[in-house]
């Protein structure tokens, strides 16, 4: 992309009502622009993150097996009524009427409506295990909207639902859903760390949620600094293999890491002192396994080998992708702006010309941006007529982890500068290898 | 995919609430099912064929020069009443007011909110032209929802919008616009005529809507046979030159093309009777130029070069993603199922095993399996223990172009059966030719 045809608003000026970093960088790096209280525009390099974050999950989870569908945002009330929770959700619930005054509501979560989609379709244990998901706009309407994606009404989420023939099966899924999400968020360039929690109102036995640490986080945590050490990095997965998969949910779920609302003193005090950790977490994403909770009231049932109908094991799961977008900024920036991991990066490298006009200069960012483009890579090439300062601080503000420096001095001897945004480092090389150095850098992200 | 772990419910019973073939297959090959009046689940496979038409609108906006970006379903009111619609739309609109009691509504359109982001961050001529587009779901609150996906109130579109310096430059926008469509069509192996057309509410001067020809159109239309033996192709447009851009819409709306609402039977009838046709036509796009309707009520200006303050030209244009689902089902279907055109299939290729469980021929369905899939071709492979009568009409109702048979009798000569689901031919082959065959048809759609 061509910085002259693109649209990126970038401020100057720090908005005085973000009151968090992520926020703040979203709205100067014209990522976002709020229509209401808790409700944004994705301008278009906010859109092309949460597209990426949007695809990773949808990758990781159709390598689970996990099947993706879509249900839609407004549901029916009577739904919610079968299940009880139409009176229970409280304020929260954005409740509508129609012009025929059928009462619908904006689905804060989809429980009820997958379970209505199972009834109607499945009716044998020969069509289990299945586990269906989708990745929708929600609603959720907060009394005080704010940290502007991170906690806002209008959001995007991906949520998932097993459904299985008995607690052993579930609980598979439940190991499953937790590798996943271990997997995606890794490929995000975070660290998220599973946590046991309290189930909410979705209610539930097993639950772990998914807390990314950073100093603004909504919860307080407690962790043994063990469990930071861990990656998955490359292993190939085998998701039908039930003891493996919980053999990696084990290496993740032993070390001790809790929020505040699950806290226990005694255990994390029994730890060496040098690795208890106390910090602020991010939540995003959880995972519940919840049993009969809908599928008995709402009469899921399945034909056992033996001819009986039993209700099914269910459970429920999700990743929040437009809330990822601001945790992934919250752990990776800076004063001077963004530093987009490589695996969620709207740009793969910026291209800066430091004498736009200047023929040859052209020309070798002209060549630059095609070879890029050719090796599958998106570079930001910034061809205004800025001066060099300006152009430097609008790729430091955008976060593209890689830039190209293309000026007259490197050019006489036949070389670029390529600078890393995460350490600020130079090297100069010539133009190709520039290329190639960044084909192997991207080589796991696309 | 592997039928046996896939989500594919089939109905053999037809649905009586469905009127037309598309409403019908697509409850029958398990690709929707109804939520409420107007509102549906897209299920595994109606998702999968969403999917693929949001992807060739994504690729032909961006190559067009659009910018993708999304915007948010629900909108403020106050935006409306700048515009001065939110009294002139009427039922048709959902409107909502949150827990502090302020006034809403779910987005049937975006031109008062895209008009917003632009007033907010575009002051200067040097910044035009500009195409932000999105695809995002809307709301019509339709008094009678009907014909399935058709004619939804919950609906799926690309709405995009033109922002130039004057009316010349605005109008090589709207012919962008229209050469970008008509590919898009053409990819989706569909003939989508451009018709001159009525403005309605959106309002305008310039506009033409897109119509596919098919029996259960709800407009009437009357054309000049000469149009519909154009085509595209692979042609290469370079959509910055003007010209170029302008004879390719001349090249489409020159041969007489008009609905019911513009016809002019003088022009028709002085036709050579052999080109004369009439038929009937689905909406599937429509674009529009509209100049300052909206930009001059709600302040979107720019300084042009002499430092004059000018409300700047605009347009939008719709292409119904969701819509097109069904449309495609309308113009490619029989009485045994749908037809998908190559470009937007689901699957690109159908494998049934005859014998399934005998350990010979489950191997080669898992070879060719892998070879598909290393291929970059999505199968779908029945491997269920089920008679082949009963194999061979579910991918016949689901519509997968091609579909493989593996049999003991072929594989005794090492060969097996290519289907074309559109002739009904088949041919018999090595495996191995078979995968060749299926890259060489997928060539130009992957």
């Amino acid at each position: 992309m061509r910085l002259s045809r693109y649209f990126l608003p970038v401020l100057k000026e720090t908005p005085s009502e973000a009151q968090i970093a992520s926020h703040r960088l979203m709205l100067r790096a014209g990522m976002i622009k709020q229509q209401t209280a808790g409700i944004y525009s994705w301008l278009p390099l906010g859109f092309k993150v949460l597209r990426r974050i949007e695809q990773i999950v949808h990758e990781e989870q159709i390598r689970a097996g996990h099947i993706p569908m879509l249900m839609p945002t407004l549901q029916p009330a009577d739904l919610w009524r079968e299940s009880g929770r139409y009176d229970d959700y409280g304020e929260e619930m954005l409740r509508i009427r129609d012009r025929h005054g059928r009462d619908m509501l904006y689905g804060p979560t989809n429980e009820e409506m997958i379970t209505d989609i199972f009834r109607a379709h499945v009716g044998s244990y020969k069509d289990l295990p299945l586990t269906l998901y989708h990745i929708q706009w929600k609603f959720r309407d907060e009394i005080r909207p704010r940290f502007g994606v991170m906690r806002g009404r209008e959001f995007f989420m991906k949520d998932g639902y097993n459904f299985d023939l008995d607690y052993e099966s579930a609980m598979h899924a439940y190991n499953r859903h937790m590798v996943s999400y271990l997997r995606s968020y890794e490929r995000m360039g975070l660290q998220a760390i599973p946590m046991r929690a309290d189930s909410g109102p979705i209610g539930g036995d097993d639950t772990h949620e998914f807390l990314v640490l950073a100093d603004t986080g909504e919860s307080e945590v407690f962790y043994d600094s063990a469990i930071t050490d861990l990656r998955l990095g490359d292993r190939e997965i085998d998701y039908d293999d039930w003891d493996e998969v919980a053999a990696i949910c084990k290496e993740w779920t032993t070390p001790y890491a809790r929020t505040d609302e699950t806290h226990d003193a005694a255990q994390f005090d029994a730890l060496p002192d040098e690795r208890r950790k106390t910090s602020r977490g991010i939540e995003v994403g959880q995972i519940f396994y919840f049993g009969t909770k809908y599928s008995e009231p709402m009469g899921a049932t399945v034909q056992d080998r033996e001819g009986n109908k039993v209700a099914v094991h269910m459970g429920s799961h999700g990743i929040g992708v437009s809330r990822l977008v601001g945790a992934i900024i919250e752990a990776n920036h800076d004063d001077k702006g963004i530093i987009w991991p490589e695996g969620v990066t709207p740009f793969h490298a910026g291209i800066v010309n430091l004498k736009q006009g200047d023929a040859e200069a052209d020309a070798a960012c002209e060549d630059l941006y095609a070879a890029l483009v050719s090796a599958g890579l998106e570079p930001l090439y910034d061809d205004r007529e800025e001066r060099a300062g300006a152009k430097f601080a609008t790729m430091d503000l955008v976060g593209v982890p890689w830039r190209i420096t293309v000026g007259p001095r490197g050019m006489k001897n036949g070389v670029v500068e390529l600078t890393s945004r995460r350490s600020g480092e130079s090297e100069e090389l010539a133009p190709e290898l520039a290329v190639t150095r960044l084909k192997e850098i991207y080589a796991g992200h696309l």
